[in-house]
């Protein structure tokens, strides 16, 4: 089967392009170009009996003349912002990883990011791309903004059983997240050195990571009912996050466990654990699952969610497939089982 | 200076037993004796030009003839409730590194062990060895029992808040607690074994670890209000507990870090870290301090604590070494610093 | 597609076998069958909305019964002897992933085993699967015999180089193997404790290490000229093998590496490095290639090869679907990509 | 104690500079200073209830000043070159952990280093610091430097077996080495950062490593008998290199063991195991002892030596303060057991 859309990916030396320039290679539909734009990372050793896949220079005449239906930005926000418009100019669409084009307003942007939204217009244009609470938009969407690794294990988890009205609010919700390391990028820098996270672990933007808002925007909790921290595990990939709640309208982990069930019944991309088990990075690592657990204790409404998935698919290049292929028209899981 | 006391030490192939070894071995006024008591580790490989400590049987003559004078019990609590009233017969004082001696009552031990405690009045004897806030007993007690690796990190960041009466008990405080492989101890297991637990994370014992009551306890909560998971961090050593309130009675993170301060002014194992900073586990592998840091969001009032010590240090053999120091009359810190 | 084969995995709780199952999920013309004999490890854990792989007791009846074609043994040696017959005779096709078949003679299996070979006229119809050196035997085989993961690495290192006659035999050709943990199997143990292992390094049989007689075997080296040393990386997969020896007849890195290159011009799984550049066991990881690199001193003549590949991939289960490709008469590739 | 010697260490925020401060806080006669030059790494976090060492500009006044009598540098070589004349003038001895007074002659240096010397006197003047080979000059020098990691394993591994005649020089000599991310410095770098570190294993400067001449200078070794390979291993700390040789005039693995045995019978720092056995790095991590073990084929006359160091401590810090101590006239082993 020939592959009928070339997709172009900028940022492909970085930890989540190069996943999804791994993670295309299977899809059987789409065919990776890679799009050099200011790379500053080295890219994989040359073989001597291998080709590489296409490689072209990051502008709009290249993108035209290629035929690239779909450009991924694997860029930081402000990259992101100069790129958008020009692949969208050069009849690209965009699927952005950046956390350019997540929050609603430039102005909730500014309070978070700490710099000018330069894009207002395809802020306000952007689809949201978690997939399992915002499909509709995402099919007919020019440009969809892929959530952040953080808010994708954290929405997962809260947003279900918000909606179904056993979260004590006036308690708070606690969200205590433990990130690998190639969620802080593959720019060295001292806090990501070796020798600064083997056998160690530690916390960063306890109170005021700016991944928070998005948590916000789709649970529907408000600031002050959702304490967050970011901590650093001495691992390469995954995401797991231990959640905190008073339950109320239900006496059991079981009865907490069957919202989930019926809320992901069709979702590919969840799995729910039995009661009495929880899930763990291993389980989820390398796949586009969130694997989703639950523990109740019922004589003092104490309950624990633990959700974990791997911070480059389910948290950024997996997810961002999951996107395409919505866009696209394929089926939602190719090139992702 | 010769060495003036002999200290025995049992399950020193054990993590928790072996670090004892090592650090008396730097102790000036104390000898390590290993007791050999169905040991079923394997030790240290012998070395052509080295010689080891001196090594006897576990017997009441082997201690007797010996001159023991402090025997470390660093085994399970079935075999430590065996051998303490043996230990203390042979005329040797004990500090017992297992949980047999931890609860107060043998109904709260059943309750949480999940066995009968055979020695009831030994229980009823000892004296809980946290020096930070129990230090009028030690040094009298012939039984000394060493704190839990778990509570000693919770009790110490979170006593001094209760307290003074900056938490909102109502809310609830959560405990999300890390620890390192070594905390499940030497014997072989699948949980335990490399392959499992490298570039893993993940949860065991979600509310209900049976470190929990040794929190009650001390820190003066009720299991209604103390909510705990225990996790396992893919390294060797090191606790990091992240604990979560809502403060009352003070509006900035200065004013609880002050507490911290003031109560543990003249206490050499305990660190305060400056506002906007956190301890991480480098910070406290291989030493017996307990590093503290907080912040507060003063807008909704929720906190953060980190509490982090080194399991094996302040968490087992080197408070064991700080109790044998008070036991005997020793400068505190000697053997420590 | 519907799935054509059915193929049994025995042992599929191991490390071997669960990368079978893994593998085998998305190779579109093999259905896995979990076939459960006397099996002593735990399995994955049950998810609520999910269905794993079929699974069948490991016997006759159900092997025929299922019409399973082919059957997988990651088992010990000890139980391969026992089943291979077994399946054989139960009409299945077996490609075996234990040293049982892998020595020619029940002799040299004795003498580097430690224990009597029970089926000698399997061991003599059993074909070697190296497809790259033994091709032409494994599609008419019953049984094939799966390499070992070191021998792997070193035979297609060192042979080509051997058959050139650009290798000077008389001065010793050295391989300086290291290992990740898997290899040594998921059944607990001392060894493979994480606490043993992390921040470790260690060298375990040299000399005289089991997979020694099939390298002898595949690169026509004699025993007195090749020295072997296997040593434990702190991590879970790869195989690295540093290779050294003095070069004769050549007189570049590029000359040698010619030799490669036209050796493996048509292999689909050997990748050959740029001279300059080496290969590293992130390169390999999850994938089935051999990667090789050379170095030279021209002026001195000293060699240094190095050879990577993932143990339980090109050393274990992906050559062992390679040599199942090779049975049924599916491309070679298949699922391997 | 007072402590009666102030030891200023340049260079303290990096890994060897760290563990120097690490290691003089519990010497008992020396108090250690830390001198600030173009420091570019962050230090320690602050503690609100302790104090830290005594710091300093690193100028003359300020040496002459606070009266100390000892500088380490633990800088690159161009920064050693510049400082250490500047450092013996203000009237302090200088132990150099760098390479830039390692090699006998500037042409040497130029050679392996790629960059000319500024001090060829000092270089006439400088003594090598490896106790166990050069002790008799380094009570009187002024300036020591001190050895690389590697060659220290190295040379203690092979130069008492070159001396006893029972290396085979003509078959070549091989060393194996593999070490940890520390031995690279603390500047972040690509190469050196966690997620391109952890789960890998690769080989660099492969046959061209600059501390080769180090180790021809002690063992004896012509260029054209000796390889030499570095490789990073995923873990902090440690050295281990593998030595493979053809041995002569000895017959057995114990032979070979009593030739160190004897060379090292007053050695403190030197370890060697019993027949059978082999070092490890957790054996040396932490510690300033260089351990040894031997292996041989009778057979086949081929021999293996593993040697083990901890690269921070008898590779750099604690070989320092070993040299720093035959300097000033303390106990050779003060502050290191």
């Amino acid at each position: 089967m020939p592959k009928s859309t070339r997709a172009g990916i900028v940022g492909h030396r970085g930890y989540s392009g190069a996943e999804l320039v791994r993670l295309l290679a299977r899809h059987p539909r789409v065919e990776p170009v890679l799009l050099e734009h200011r790379e500053d990372h080295p890219g994989v050793p040359a073989i001597r009996n291998r080709k590489g896949p296409l490689s072209l220079p990051c502008t709009a005449e290249a993108v035209t003349g290629a035929g690239i239906g779909l450009v991924f930005l694997a860029t930081p926000p402000d990259v992101s912002m100069e790129l958008a418009s020009a692949m969208l100019d050069a009849g690209a669409r965009v699927v952005d990883l950046s956390g350019a084009f997540r929050l609603r307003t430039p102005e909730n942007y500014q309070a978070w990011y700490k710099e000018l939204h330069t894009q207002p217009a395809l802020l306000a244009e952007a689809a949201y791309g978690l997939p399992e609470f915002c499909r509709d938009r995402i099919p007919q969407a020019r440009l969809v903004s892929n959530p952040g690794c953080y808010p994708t294990a954290a929405n997962l988890a809260i947003r279900p059983l918000a909606e179904a009205g056993v979260i004590d609010r006036s308690a708070g919700i606690i969200c205590d997240a433990k990130s690998g390391v190639s969620g802080a990028g593959r720019k060295p820098s001292l806090k990501t050195s070796f020798c600064e996270v083997t056998e160690n672990f530690s916390a960063y933007s306890i109170l005021k990571h700016r991944h928070v808002p998005e948590v916000l925007q789709i649970s529907g909790l408000t600031e002050g009912e959702f304490s967050f921290t970011a901590q650093l595990l001495p691992l390469d990939r995954g995401i797991l996050e231990t959640i905190y709640f008073r339950a109320v309208n239900a006496d059991s982990a079981d009865a907490l466990l069957r919202i989930y069930e019926k809320r992901y019944a069709n979702e590919p991309f969840v799995r729910i654990y039995h009661a009495g088990h929880m899930p763990d990075l291993r389980g989820v690592v390398r796949t586009n699952f969130c694997d989703l657990g639950l523990t109740l204790d019922a004589k003092t409404g104490r309950a624990v969610v633990v959700s974990a998935i791997d911070n480059l698919v389910k948290g950024a290049a997996g997810q961002a497939i999951q996107n395409m292929n919505l866009m696209l028209g394929y089926p939602e899981t190719e090139g992702l089982l």
